[in-house]
């Protein structure tokens, strides 16, 4: 999947793209189910809310099959490749669960803030995707954008270890007012939120202001949440865990566009 | 103004009325000027989040000409008293802040739980008004419907002291994913969350089910919440102060359709 100049233009605008629909319900179908399966494991690798339900599993492409086809999809690698001019490694790979009634807010903040000050990452040449497992709606805590805020830099933050399980460096409400009121068309609003079918596909750059409100509804919004680094910008810190911040900058190569595909189909699980 | 009898089996079926822009921007700029004003003072009747954000101000009609004639208008009054098929008085009157950044979570709830369980009403014959001062948008926490639960009657509720500051009888995850699953339709979501501009009308059923995520975006959501009940169910149990659950049973005498909008325009506020 190759990039048109208009969208490679858009993203150095808005600092986002979406793609609805860009996997299939036969491949995503195989994905939630082994997702659910995980989130269910008293690994290591997965960290629950206050209330004891799953939040988030790391490294699920170092285990799990399906999962590994996914961090090698060429519709995720091709376009990233593409922006950044160079390989990719996988710097991080979440399974983020937000459950039905339980799934807890994320602050605002940008990932990249992390990636530097944790992880010692020289640039912001990272890509956040974000692959839809369930169907994202406006009432089940979308992942909430506020366009244009990546060309800031990095800004000031706050090491948040109080509102929730997860520590994040987080932004004031004044540096976010600012940036809504930067974002906002005439009248109207600074902050989108996309939502859509299962296998709907979100890139934001590693600078971009996100944030996500807690589900209350019973449907659980679940997404993968991988970070695509350029191979030349690697971490230089090792202060997290390996299976949080990867180690092994060895170059991507792309799996089969229909690899995922025909991996479901062996593997398929019945429809909900 | 008078309901069709579609709109009146709408009622029925669904448990809740939807009218967008039925008061204008100018009938409702003063009134939101006006609830800033009331949620910045330190009133008994002003409750706060957590946080200390102000999350509600009671009875404020009681005391603000403004709301005053809000209360008593014909626009809310006349569709209400027709569904009832009698005279109405004001059994609460709030202004629910949902503050910028603070505005806490409201959990799944049934209004008529807590109108019987602490106020004796002997039947669910009050109406929720809910009036929209600022732009209710998906992302600023709106208020959820889950439609069709009303026909359920009084179902069982746990009393909240922890979650939030408002003591709540609050429904359980099993009952809440159950009614939803009742009121999806096929493929869908059973779940509803009306969004418009300032100055629209959310009616519902005093047994609907509904909720409201906290709002992390810095847009405000201030809505009135004018709750009206039919004279002959007045309460008969005196457990909360009277500016929660008003003794003052006198039938409501509607004011002129132009009289919020005339003291509107005599007071008027900058426009944002």
């Amino acid at each position: 999947m190759q990039l048109s100049p208009e969208r490679r233009n858009t993203f150095g605008q808005q600092g986002y793209l979406f793609f609805p629909n860009c996997f299939s319900e036969d491949e995503v179908a195989l994905l939630r189910s082994e997702a659910e399966s995980i989130l269910r494991t008293e690994r290591r690798e997965v960290w629950h809310e206050k209330t004891g339900a799953p939040r988030t599993a790391f490294a699920a492409h170092t285990y799990n099959e399906a999962f590994r086809l996914m961090a090698h999809h060429p519709r995720l690698i091709e376009p990233v490749q593409q922006l950044f001019g160079e390989p990719l490694y996988v710097h991080q790979f979440k399974i983020n669960a937000k459950a039905a009634f339980e799934g807890d807010v994320w602050q605002w903040h940008q990932d990249y803030g992390t990636w530097a000050r944790d992880d010692g990452m020289p640039e912001p040449r990272a890509m956040n995707i974000s692959i839809f497992l369930d169907e994202v709606l406006p009432i089940n805590g979308p992942l909430m954008l506020i366009p244009k805020s990546h060309r800031h830099g990095t800004l000031q933050a706050g090491h948040d270890l109080q509102t929730t399980s997860y520590p994040l460096w987080t932004l004031d409400q004044d540096t976010v007012t600012r940036l809504c009121a930067e974002a906002a068309p005439p009248g109207g609003v600074g902050i989108v939120a996309p939502t859509g079918k299962p296998g709907s596909v979100l890139m934001f750059h590693g600078n971009l202001v996100h944030g996500s409100p807690p589900n209350i509804t019973p449907y659980p919004r679940k997404i993968v949440y991988l970070t695509l680094c350029a191979v030349s910008n690697h971490i230089t810190k090792f202060t997290r865990p390996e299976w949080i911040a990867h180690r092994d900058f060895t170059p991507i190569e792309p799996v089969a566009d229909d690899a995922l595909l025909a991996y479901a189909r062996a593997h398929r699980v019945a429809a909900e």
